[in-house]
C-alpha cells in the first residue's frame, strides 16, 4: 500500500516529503511583459524564469530548409546560489556545465516540436535561475515548455501559424538514490549528498526524450535504475498535469 | 505654483505623469534567500534584482590595506527588452554599456561607504535587470543601496562589524528634456525620444556623487541643466524617503 | 534463439554486423613514448589516441585534501571527419559538444578511482580523435581506462603508489534504435540515421556509471530502453574482456 | 577682481598655474601622413595622436539609412604612463575605462555632425595616448575634432561631399576641486589628489554635449558644481579658439 | 673524404648519427581515410599527421580573383611532449609559436603552388604532432607536401583540375651548431642544447623558399652559416628523393 | 667600381636611392618622459616609438634563477597604414604577424644581453609603429637597442647595476630582390612588389643573430642569398654607427 510505504519513507527526507513526492510546484505565466512567453517556475525554493522569444530567422544550418529551429540558453544569477559564483559574462565564457544544460533543454524542446510546422523562425528559450535549490535544469525544461506553448498560442492567434508545431507536452524531473532510498525531485541538500542522480525528460505520451543518469558516489544497478525510472514517470505525469492546469488559465501555486 | 504647472505639464507625458513625478516605485526586500541582501526594485515596469554578497577577501589593490572594497556587476536578461538581445555570457564579453553602468554603480556605492570601517572584505552588488523600461541604472543604484544596507545590518547583528560603514544613503534618478520639457524619471518611450538625458546620483545629505548628462538629439544650455538638476534633487529626496521606509520594514509598494 | 535472430537481423546492418555485434576493436598500448600511458583504441574505423599523464599537483578544490584528481580532455583533429571542421584552438574555444564529452570521460574514470589512494596528484586523460566514424566518446572512455591502468602500473612499479587506486575496470558503448531495430555500437552511418542514441558506461562489476539516452528522431518507450540496456550490458562485458586481454600483454587486434 | 584672485589662487597649483588657467596647449596638424586627418594634441605633458579615417561603409544599424556614422577608439601606449601598464591587445580585451572613454569621444563628435550630410560613410577617430599626464580624454576630444575637420575638408576638396556635415566645433576640458579650490584642466598630480573631477564637453555655441562629474573623495554641492561649470565654460571657449587658429593654418604651439 | 670525416664526427652525436645524416624518415600515405591527402611522416621519433583538405571556397582576400589559396594549421597533442603541455583549445588561444609555425608551413607550400591553376578553392594542410622529438615544423612541411600532392592527384583524377598547380616539390630540414659542430636534422636533445638553429625550406629545384636562422646561445658567423646551408641542401635533396619514392607508391619506411 | 654600379642601379629605385643605400635614419632619444628609455626611430617615413621599461620581477620560468629577462611587444596604431587596420585590442587578439614580430624583437635583444648581469628584473621593449612605410620590424629592433641601452645606463647611474649586461650592440635591416636587383632597406612600395625579402639581425661584432628570408614571388638561389647578406652586412654596420652616434649624445637626424 502506497500510504504505509510513504509514511515510512517520508521520515527519510529532511524536508518531510515522501520519497515519491514532488516539491511544491508553482507556475506563474506572464511573469515579464516583453517576451512572447514568460513563465516563472518554482520547484520548492528553486526559481527559474523561462522566456520564449520568436525571431524571424534561423541558424545557418536551417536556412532555406523550410524548417524552423528551437534552441535554449541557460544562466544562473551570481547570487542564485549559497555563495556567490562568478558571472559568466564577466569571465568571458560559459562553463561546461552551463553548455551541457542548455543543450539538454534545447534537445528536449525540439523533441516535441514539428520544426516544419514552425516555419523558418527560431524559438529561443532563455532559462535564468533566480534562486537555486537543486533541480534547476528539470524546472527549466518544465517551465520552458509552458513559455513555448504561450508563444505558440500567440503566433496562432496572430495568424502567423496555421497549426501548432507542438506535438506533445514535455516535462522533466530528477530522481536519485539518497542514503540508499530512491527519491523524486531532489533538492540541493539531497543532490549534494546523493550516490546517483538521474534527470529524466518525458513527453505527455509517456515516452522518453532524455535519460541522464550519473553515479556520483557509488555506481548503480539495473534494479535501482528501474526503481528510479518508475519514480520519474510518476513525477513527470504530475508535472504535465500542472502544466496543463497552468495553460488552462488556473493559477498553479 | 507647482500644482497648476503640474496639471498643465501632466498632459505632456504619455503615461499621465506630471513632469516632476516619479513612476510608481516598489521595493521588495528579501526577494531571494541566499544573498546577505536581496532587493527587487521596480521603477514602473523596470524591475531590477539587486543582491549584496559579502566575501572575506579583497581585490589585489586593497590587500593588506586594512580597507575593504565595494563593487558592482550589472546584467540584463536576454528578454528583459522588447526584442531579445544576445546573452553576454554567450558572446564572451560584456558590452561597453554594461561595463560603463557597473562602474557607475560601484563608484556610487563606494562614495557612501567608509572602506576602513568595512574591514578587509568585499561587498559585491549584483544588479540584474529582469524587465527593462528605461532607467535601469538608476533603479539599480537605488535598489543596491537597500541591499547593501541589509547586508551591513546582518554583519552588525552577527557582530562581524562593530559600527556601520555606511556614511549616507544614496539614490539615483534620470532626468531629461522630452519634446522641450524637462521631466523626471524617464521611461523607455521617453528615453528613446529625448534630446538630453542626465543620470544624477545624490546622497541623503543632498550632495552630488555623479552627474552624467548626454545630449542625444540636441545640445543643452546651462539653464536647461539647472532645471534638470532641480528635478533630480526632488526625485532623489523622494527615493531616499522610500528607501528609508523600506528599510524601516514597511512594504514599499 | 539468438543465432536465428542474429542471422535475420544481421541483414539489417549496412556493414554486415548482427544487431548485438561490436565493431572490430583494436587496442594498441605504448602508441606514443612520452606519456605514462598511451593507447590507440579503434572501434572499427574510429580511432582515438588516449594518453594518461600524471602530474604532482591537484586543482584548487582538492588542495590539501589528501586526495588526487582524475580529469579528461577531448579533441578531434580537424580532418578526423568527413568534411573538415574548424580547429577549436583557432576558434578560441571548445564547443559545447567537446566540453560535454570531456566531462563525461572525466566522471566515468573518476567513478572507478579511489582518489584518496591516488594521493595529491592529477591523472589527465587526453583523448584525441584521429579518425571519426561514430562512437568516439565510448571508444575514448574504453581506451582511457587502459591508458590510466598503464599509468597506475608505472606508479606502482616506481614505488610512488603502494596500492592501486583503480577500483574496477570501466568501459563504454553506444546503443541505439536504427530503423526500429535496437543495435549495439553504432557507426557514423547508423548514428546519423538513428531515432534514439544511448551511451552507456559500466564497470567490470556490471554496475552503471553513466546512462545518457537521447531521442533524436522519435521518443522511446520503456520497453525499448530495456532492450537497449541489455545490448549495452553485453557489449560492455566484451569490451572489458578486451581491455583485460590487452593489459595482460596480448596484442588486441 | 580676477587678477588678485588669480595671483592668490595661483600659489595653490603645484605648477604655478592660476586656477582658471589651461596648460600650454599645442596642436600639430598632419602629424602622420596616411590618415585623412592627423593631429598631435598636447595639453602640457599629455600628448594624444588623433587620426581621422574615412571609410565607405557604415555599421549594420546604419545600412541603407542614407546616414553615415562617426565613432572613436581610444588606446594608451603601455609606457605612456609612470609605470608600464599591460597592453590591451596582449590581454585580449579593452578595459572598462577604455571603452567608457571611447564611447564618450564618439558621442561627443556625433553631437556636432549631421550624419545625413556625411552620407553612408564612417569617420573613425583613433585617439592614441603617447604620453599621459592627466586629461587624456579631454585632449582626445579636442584633438579629434581638428582631425575630423581636416578629413571633412579633404572630402569637400575632392568633391566627395558637397556641404560640410560639421555643425559646430566641439572641445572638452576637465575641471575639479583640488584641496577645496575649483581648478581648470587638471594634470596627473592634481587629478590623483582631487575630491571631485568633472569632464565637460561643449560646442562652439556654448552648449553642453556631455557633463560627467564624479565625486572621488568627497561628494560635492550644487554651488561647487556651478563654480566648476563656469571654469569649464571659460576653458572650452579658449580651446575652441585654439582649434580655430590651428585650422586657419597657424601653428598652435 | 666524407667517410673519414663522418666517422670522426659521428662520435659527436648522441644517437650515433654522422653530422650530415638525417634521422630515419618514414612516410605513410593514406594514414586516415576522410582527407583528400593524409600522410604520417616520421623523422626519427617525431611523428606528424599531415592532412590535406580541399574546400570550394576561398578567404575574402581571394574572392573573385580566379585564384585559390593554400594555408596551414599546426597543433601539438598535449602529451606529444615530455611533460604535458596545456591544450590550446582549452586555453582559448594558439601560442605565438604555433602561429609562427603554421604561417611558415603555409608560405612554404604556397611558394610551390600556382594559385591560378588551383582555381577558387582552398587547400588546407593540417599538421598535428602526435609525438615530438625535435624538428616538428620541418617534418610537417615535408609531409604536408606529400599530402598536398595526393589531394592534387585526386582532383586531377576526378577531372576537377585539368593541370596540376604544383610547380615543384618542397621539403624542409633543420640544421644547427651543436657543441661547435654543424649537424643536420636535430632531434630534441640536440635542439635543446644547440647554439644556433636554422630551418631551411627548399624546392626540388634547389632554390630557397625560407631560411630562418636563430642564434640561441651564441651568435654565428658568415662562415658557419655557409656550412649550415651546405648541410641543409644535402638533407633536403634526400628528403625530396624520399617524397618522390613515397608518391611513386613505394612504402617509405 | 662601386660608384658606377651605384649610379646605374640608382635609377632602379623609385625614390632615387642606390641599391645599397639606407633610407634617411633619424634617432630621437628621450621622446617620451616616463620610460627608462624612449626612442623614436625613423627609417624614412617609417616611425617607431621604442620604450624600455624596467620592472623588478621576472616571468615564472626565470623565478629564482638569478637571471633577468628581456622581452618585447609590438603594435601598430590603426592608422599607421595606408588604409585603417582594425585595432588589435578591440579585436581581442594579436595577429600571428604581430606575435611573430615581437618574438623576433625579443630574441634579438636577448642575444646581446647577459641575463645574469641584469639580475632578476625584466626589461620590456615596447615598439609601437606610429607610421608605417616598410621595415617596421627592423627599425623596431634598431631603435629598441638604443632605448635598452638608455635604460641600462640609468640603472648603472642609479647604482642598481654594477656592470652593464649589454654584450654588443644589435641592429637589423631588410634586404630583398626587387625586379631582379638586390637592394637594401626596402620601403613599402619595394616590399609589396619584391620577390624575396630577408630580415637580418646582426651584432656590432658582425655576427648573425637572426636571418629570416622568405620567397614571396619567386624562390631564390644561393648566389642571390649571398648578395643579400653582403648588402645587409653593409647596412647594419652603418646602423650600428648611427646608434653609437645617438648614444654619444649627437642628434641623429
Amino acid at each position: 500500500m502506497t500510504d504505509s510505504l510513504s509514511s515510512d519513507a517520508g521520515s527519510l527526507r529532511h524536508d518531510g516529503r515522501r520519497p515519491d513526492q514532488l516539491r511544491h510546484v508553482r507556475i506563474t505565466r506572464h511573469y515579464t511583459k516583453h517576451a512572447e512567453g514568460s513563465v516563472l517556475i518554482e520547484f520548492g525554493d528553486t526559481r527559474v524564469l523561462c522566456t520564449a522569444s520568436v525571431e524571424d530567422k534561423v541558424p545557418p544550418h536551417q536556412k532555406g530548409s523550410g524548417e524552423g529551429w528551437v534552441t535554449a540558453e541557460y544562466g544562473m544569477l551570481p547570487r542564485a546560489t549559497h555563495t556567490r559564483s562568478a558571472r559568466e559574462a564577466a569571465k568571458g565564457k560559459q562553463s561546461g556545465r552551463t553548455q551541457e544544460i542548455q543543450r539538454l533543454i534545447g534537445r528536449s524542446l525540439r523533441a516535441v516540436f514539428d520544426l516544419r510546422a514552425l516555419g523558418e523562425r527560431t524559438l529561443t528559450l532563455d532559462c535564468d535561475v533566480l534562486q537555486a535549490d537543486g533541480g534547476t535544469r528539470t524546472a527549466a525544461i518544465t517551465g520552458a515548455f509552458v513559455a513555448a506553448q504561450d508563444a505558440v498560442h500567440r503566433l496562432l492567434a496572430e495568424g502567423v501559424l496555421e497549426r501548432s508545431p507542438v506535438l506533445h507536452p514535455v516535462a522533466a524531473v530528477s530522481v536519485g538514490i539518497v542514503q540508499g532510498v530512491p527519491v523524486l525531485d531532489l533538492d540541493y541538500v539531497e543532490d549534494s549528498g546523493c550516490d546517483t542522480d538521474m534527470n529524466v525528460v518525458m513527453t505527455g505520451a509517456g515516452h522518453y526524450v532524455e535519460v541522464q543518469g550519473t553515479a556520483e558516489g557509488a555506481t548503480f544497478s539495473r534494479d535501482e535504475m528501474n526503481q528510479l525510472l518508475v519514480l520519474a514517470e510518476k513525477g513527470i505525469a504530475e508535472l504535465i498535469g500542472l502544466q496543463r492546469a497552468a495553460l488552462a488559465g488556473a493559477d498553479v501555486r
